[in-house]
């Protein structure tokens, strides 16, 4: 199987490539790092990085960044950093691998577990999020040749923890290894439509 | 109580006006109708309508466009179609209207039944109707002075079938009446963060 993981340098991206790599072809993407670079927010970066790749098989997003602050200062501007990056990256993917996909091939997206527990500040995390998931539903029902669609929500991870535990008090976390088997199963499964929950 | 339905012309906004307007003062506002006019897209007509209407007790909306399209085909300006109206345009309300209402008071947003059930051709409307989903349950969790906030996610409208049940084959409908009292149970009860789905 030839896999792209685009976000492949981040803490989720180094997982997925070391889970996959030890029995597929991976090409890594990222914003500035990676075989290949694309800012996943403008589609025709996007267009050009899948007609250098050429067809794969599997495409594993953990790329996109969100806006956290206050709800009641939060300006539309603000509110557009997560529909741009984590949203719109991510569909702008989908939206143009769907014609680069070998028959069967898989889409594997990323959300967050603030989709469905919302966090202090977290408003545009929870909508994009959400979004995403929503993306992935409908997206499922309406791709050809047997692609399918998938993503994976996983909550804070243990690796993450003293970066961004602040924000998730109490939650409990979970190790990047096992949120990587969930990408796996999406991208070496049959499941589509599916919200994998990597919670505890 | 004071309330405020904006996109009171519309099926589901008469609806609210009918049920809402026996006890209560309603202030209508309309794209083109009502009382007032605005642009939700625009948070600037957003204040400008709020700083015109004043305190109140409850806001509904019932407004906002989707993007009906293959997903093979769709373009990010498409997809943003959804976005900017069904999605922003409802954060841009309660984005204001959190400053505008008096302690207690509500809001209340529409999604939509393919939000949950997908529809072909529908992946914008499943994405833009979950992403007021999760904003709703973050921002139930976040807004101060007991103000609350709840979606109301109607599926077809029996009202409606003529013109869009060919999107919707095999989808009961529901009265337009029975949609309007979930407005008036987030509006006038005591539940926030919730997505009443009014569904069969």
């Amino acid at each position: 199987m030839k896999a792209v993981v685009i976000g492949a340098s981040g803490t989720i991206g180094q997982a997925i490539v070391e889970a996959l790599g030890q029995r597929h072809e991976i090409i890594t993407v990222g914003s500035h790092s990676g075989q290949y670079q694309a800012d996943l927010k403008d589609i025709a970066q996007v267009r050009a990085l899948f007609a250098q790749i050429g067809k794969v098989d599997a495409v594993l997003v953990a790329a996109g960044i969100l806006h956290i602050g206050p709800l009641d200062e939060m300006t539309p501007e603000q509110f557009h950093i997560g529909l741009n990056s984590k949203l719109m990256g991510q569909v702008n993917v989908a939206l143009v691998a769907q014609h680069y996909l070998n028959d069967g091939g898989s889409i594997t997206l990323t959300s967050g577990v603030d989709a469905h527990q919302p966090i202090r500040h977290g408003a545009n995390a929870s909508t994009s999020n959400s979004a995403v998931e929503g993306f992935v539903r409908a997206a499922a029902a309406e791709l050809k040749r047997g692609l399918r669609i998938n993503v994976v929500n996983p909550t804070l991870l243990t690796e993450s923890a003293s970066k961004y535990g602040h924000l998730f008090p109490g939650f409990e976390t979970v190790p990047v290894k096992r949120v990587a088997l969930a990408y796996m199963r999406s991208a070496e499964g049959i499941e589509t439509g599916q919200t994998y929950k990597v919670w505890h």
